[in-house]
């Protein structure tokens, strides 16, 4: 098995200024491969924890991965622990220069002898060529074992292992030809957990003896993760398939995507095939909703906009919602939720209109309606469709809830139209 | 130095399936304590890694938090380690129970045998109460170290280490009373950094010898960091306070709040105070900004809500654009801005309008206005503002830089009301 070891490094992430994203995406990627994370370290910007903490790392690990570090300020040392432990010395690359002047071009900024610094990389390593920042990544190799040492900044963390890290480990897993973990997510959405396992029936039945699934439900629906060691790869990506694809053949209608695949864009690609043209009306998420998709480059061709009904008055005299509704039935309810649907899918002139009215928290709760009260409304073609959904206490997980529960409502509506 | 290592214990954490907010949460709050994050290790649900891990963390540190592994399934195996390393047994918990009971009660669920078990605690340890959840925290002490054991679920973890560690530890600093680094983070808005640096003149000139100040320009402003390291805590807090009175001096009319406070926040306050009402017309962001507004418990005081304009049809027949500006100057340009944010305040009937429009990417950029090229307008009183921006590349930060840019301008016209 290939073990893998994440190491962070800076102070900012050390103090809790920063979360520690690149290790959360590294280990995805990475164990997607079937090599086998140990652990994420972080420490900060110092020399001699640095080289302890790396040549420890190593040790136990075949593939030691670094971010941070690599910037042109002093704070920045990761070049010179290196050095350090490979009793290396700098050398001016050409090309990594090259790119640093592409890079200012574009950008019509000046190179500062600071900059310039950055294409001093140690003799012994590969440089990771890096398009999108200054800082190349750079790879030691020695022993079969290797380093790579990758920029902090998320955007060129990820250029580097997309384009170099991935394949390497993924050749040698296929080289090395030995035990393995591989990992499969089944992305579920529209049925409850309970009768999904029924649908699916007791794994044991078509689970062999070294493989698993776990079922992990959130508030974005069920993801179904099978998991499976092996003594090589291609025995394991074969069990992997035998297993997804029973369980396709029993609940392939509520599967909607594999491993990272995004439910906003899966909806955005049926919107688009259908030909469909979407609103909104938007209450407690006060336009979180829209947020969440246009996130998708190209949404313009199927999101035309929508209103944040924040306060009742603009429920009444923007979105037309009648006074007497929200008199009678209180504006988080089936009738209002309903009628704000309804208007924002004619008012924007769309085919679907989604709306989210409830109450957030912490406060505004009554004894009928407590505090995660939702109710969320789907109009298309000439049908209605509210539905009530009641979350816990906190509000921003309320939101977000209602957000995930928006989608899938909508999802499970397209796929039937 | 009080010294502390963070331990994060989890499969789907060091698979990448959750990002570590937790160990980023707890060392913002430790840090500012006084006391030094040496580390944050993450590892999966594997019985001798976590022994030996917490046994060697506990030999360098002072004080080690784990947070996972503390749940009712079989994969949750942190108590078994504890009991393990302290040669201890499990013993049924009265209050721990009765606390168990009363959570279930409110959610209307039966208690299962599975629940039940979450009652028995390693007989060494202090409970600390969860008030938010069914896992207890737990505290081992012995030989002046300390084991803080807590569930992963992060307002669990949060609720038990506000409710017990951070008095626990702020304590111990103080008895322990022997040096420390202490940080102090003021949060400025409303001026480029290089005119920031201008006002405050040489750092050199005020600051001691053990200090340092550190300019952290990000979109959202820029935060200025004090640190400082001396022999007690009293002395460090004099030193941080000095210097912060210094920088006051200089640049207080800039400076909107210390440490974590939240921009939005300080708005909401000053919206309220000032007793504005607020609207807003979204188009590249979508609505995130009415999202980000919304996240404040009590906003509908001041958020009466707004129109996401996507498509140009919206920001015409919605929003009352003309449509003679959007054919002369673009949908992105500082007329249509204009337009959007006074049509806004006077459609929904507020005191500020706030507009976004933009081209976020990673397509429709022209050689005039590239991608990340936004205009934010804002409408108050009979005047209106309307700022040009050019972030970058990509489509995500682009509308992140647009949203803190409207934060930035909304606060600094509210300041001047």
């Amino acid at each position: 098995m290939i073990k893998v070891s994440i190491l962070t490094i800076g102070d900012e992430v050390r103090i809790g200024q920063i979360v520690n994203t690149n290790a959360a995406w590294l280990s995805e990627k990475i164990t997607r491969l079937g090599a086998f994370i140990s652990n994420h370290i972080t420490i900060g910007d110092d020399f001699d924890l640095m080289v302890n903490e790396i040549k420890e790392q190593i040790k136990q690990n075949d593939i030691v991965i670094t971010t941070g570090g690599l910037g042109p300020t002093h704070d920045d040392i990761t070049k010179p622990v290196l050095l350090n432990i490979f009793d290396d010395k700098l050398v001016f690359d050409d090309s990594t220069f090259k790119n640093i002047q592409e890079l200012f071009k574009k950008q019509n900024r000046e190179i500062s002898e600071r900059n310039k610094l950055q294409a001093y990389v140690p003799s012994k390593a590969k440089i990771l060529t890096n398009l999108v920042g200054t800082a190349p990544g750079l790879l030691f190799e020695f022993d079969d074992k290797a380093i790579f040492s990758l920029p902090g900044v998320p955007s060129e963390m990820k250029f580097i292992t997309e384009n170099f890290i991935l394949n390497y480990i993924s050749n040698l897993i296929k080289l090395k030809n030995d035990e393995i973990i591989l990992y499969k997510t089944l992305n579920v959405a529209g049925i409850f957990e309970s009768n999904l396992a029924d649908i699916i029936g007791p794994p044991e039945e078509f689970l062999g003896d070294n493989s698993s699934l776990a079922f992990l439900p959130s508030y974005k629906g069920i993801r179904l993760r099978i998991g499976t060691i092996q003594p090589n790869f291609d025995k394991a990506q074969n069990e992997i398939e035998r297993i997804s694809q029973i369980i396709y053949s029993k609940a392939g209608e509520y599967i909607w995507g594999e491993d990272d695949k995004d439910l906003t864009f899966e909806i955005g690609k049926l919107l688009k095939e259908k030909k469909l043209t979407l609103s909104v009306a938007e209450s407690c998420t006060g336009g979180l909703l829209g947020g969440e998709i246009t996130k998708i480059s190209g949404s313009s061709e199927y999101f035309m906009g929508g209103i944040i009904s924040y306060s009742n008055e603009v429920k009444i005299n923007q979105l037309g919602v009648n006074k007497s509704t929200i008199e009678l039935y209180g504006a988080v309810s089936f009738e209002t939720a309903s009628e704000m649907a309804i208007n924002v899918k004619k008012l924007f002139k769309t085919d679907i209109g989604i709306s989210i009215t409830g109450i957030a928290g912490p406060t505004g709760g009554t004894p009928e309606k407590p505090v995660g009260t939702v109710f969320i409304g789907i109009s298309y073609l000439n049908q209605i469709k509210v539905n009530k959904y009641v979350f816990g206490n906190d509000r921003n997980i309320n939101r977000e809830r209602a957000i995930g529960s928006s989608l899938l409502l909508l999802y499970q509506t397209l796929i039937k139209l």
